[in-house]
């Protein structure tokens, strides 16, 4: 059993409105050395599968398939082995 | 100037609904190995300081307040120093 830990971003290029506002929240209870918050997703899965070069190839499918919107989105994962509990 | 990198996550008992719909939409795309999927917030901010201990108050702080629910979500971040470009 692997699991896989995924980071969905927006790229650089793409403007955050949310990323700002949530700046902004951040700024008004008084933090002023606050700057470029960005938002992005966080997914974790479970991959049942021995083989660590699999599971990261399925992440790697799953992310350009369905995770992440390539033209707005980068992506990068990490994938662990865990014990089968 | 310090990043910090935040991941929010749903807190193990909380029920994920928004994960259970992103795994059956992986489950349609044919692969039937994939469990547990939880979803999350991933928060990237800049942080103008020059100590890393005020880096990682700040960090926790902005979190405990405004980017994480602390009845039902979990956080945790890294902070680096990162060059003033």
């Amino acid at each position: 059993m692997y699991s896989a830990k995924i980071k969905v971003t927006l790229r650089k290029s793409i403007l955050d409105p949310q990323g700002k506002a949530v700046e902004h929240s951040i700024q008004s209870l008084g933090y002023n050395n606050i700057l470029d918050t960005r938002i992005g997703k966080y997914i974790e899965l479970k991959i049942n599968t021995s083989s660590d070069e699999e599971a990261r190839i399925i992440t790697d499918e799953v992310c350009k398939k369905l995770l992440a919107n390539p033209v707005m989105e980068d992506y990068n994962f990490e994938v662990a082995n865990i014990n089968d509990k």
